[in-house]
């Protein structure tokens, strides 16, 4: 039997999704709890692995069990008591065989938050990038409208040798204005994504509003299939995976 | 010359405000921060020591050293880009030689947070206590009155020996509810505040709410000088020392 569980977790202590020996994983501490519970050993299947720091208010897994989970909200319920409070299972619910947390992923919104001031920002630091520069907002929501629609983001992402395509569709991504122009919440919303590929738009956005780049130069970045000509990679602490969405696959 | 410098910080990761060895404290990162700038060991006075987890956003400490600080808004940047980003020190200013951080204080506001959930919150675990009951909201507000004025504080603190007198006095005390009551923020307002006092009178607080004491009983905790008759005392992550008064001292 396969079901589908729903996440948020604040990665600020985490090293990232995926397990990794002797490292504190979200995955290696949903699997220990699955463990716990379903007393065997489950391996979880997500929909993406995010990075260290990276947040997600709906992060999507499934896992296969021959046991029937009879009262499912007993069973998230008991799941997170077991799990350090970093994380949250929303929901679980049984699914098709056909199901598959990575592959079956129509659309995921991803939000990368910035927050601008000169100061250490103690508590936003985990989950802002914090940016001590003016921005020019009004070029940095015209340069979200180029990467809309199908492109290749070579140059927005770091290669992987087993990516067969680095093309991708973004359907929406557009900033919303915060906090009397304090906070930026950059909404990317796509067929798919690439490593990096959010964090390395979201730096590009950021020498365009510093007025490092001009807002055309995202053409030359795009033609280029050069990581290099892209703004920095910003820190994973901004970025949220919100929503992965399925249609009516599951 | 005597400076005065008011910070915030995130307590999360810090094992308290008092230096200790070993340790990462707030007071320690300060200290070796002001010791790099100023070429000099130095001693900074807080106006009281926050515990493992409790924030501050107006925390206001002393120092004295034989260097002027000229430009004193400079002295704050390279300070700030010394600390780790946890801490933030908002100002900083020369005041004389009678001011003191701890003796001086005239007044002191806290803010404990309570959330209400049953769920495991990531994003709030740091900076709240997160509360699974429903809560009598009126009848805390009625209890908050029976705070206010001068009182022996003595059941609702940890015993100290070296503490003369357990008597203070609460010049406000109130919840405002927020985010359609999920939030209460309890604000209080003394002269002065025991170890462990305003996360002793919170947790009553909650007890009363839940139903498990009477408002009036209260008075009995008071009577019995017994800490033990008290509520729960609350965890750290709820706490925030939000200012420091000192009016016309400094």
């Amino acid at each position: 039997m396969r079901y589908k569980i729903v996440m948020s977790y604040d990665g600020s202590n985490f090293s990232g999704f995926q397990k990794q020996p002797s490292l504190v994983t979200v995955e290696g501490e949903i699997e220990k709890a699955l463990a716990t519970i379903l007393q065997e050993e489950i391996d979880i299947v997500a929909s993406g692995r995010t990075d260290a720091g990276v947040h997600a208010l709906g992060q999507v897994a499934h896992f296969d069990t021959d046991k029937e989970i009879n009262d499912l909200s007993k069973f998230v319920y008991s799941l997170n008591s077991l799990l350090p409070k970093s994380i949250d299972i929303l929901s679980c619910e049984r699914v098709s065989n056909d199901f598959h947390a990575r592959y079956s992923t129509k659309l995921k919104i991803y939000l990368y938050k910035i927050y601008l001031s000169k100061f250490n920002e103690p508590f936003k630091r985990n989950y802002y990038h914090i940016c001590g520069y003016p921005l020019d907002v009004e070029k940095m929501q015209k340069a979200c409208t180029k990467f809309i629609g199908e492109h290749d983001f070579k140059s927005f992402c770091i290669e992987n040798p087993q990516i067969k395509s680095t093309i991708r569709t973004i359907t929406d991504m557009h900033i919303d204005v915060k906090e009397d122009g304090k906070e930026l919440d950059l909404y990317v919303t796509g067929n798919g994504f690439l490593h990096n590929m959010v964090r390395s738009i979201a730096g590009t956005l950021i020498d365009i509003g510093r007025g490092r780049f001009d807002v055309d130069y995202v053409d030359e970045i795009f033609a280029s299939k050069d990581h290099q000509k892209a703004g920095k990679t910003l820190d994973g602490c901004g970025l949220y995976l919100l929503k992965v969405d399925y249609s009516q696959q599951n």
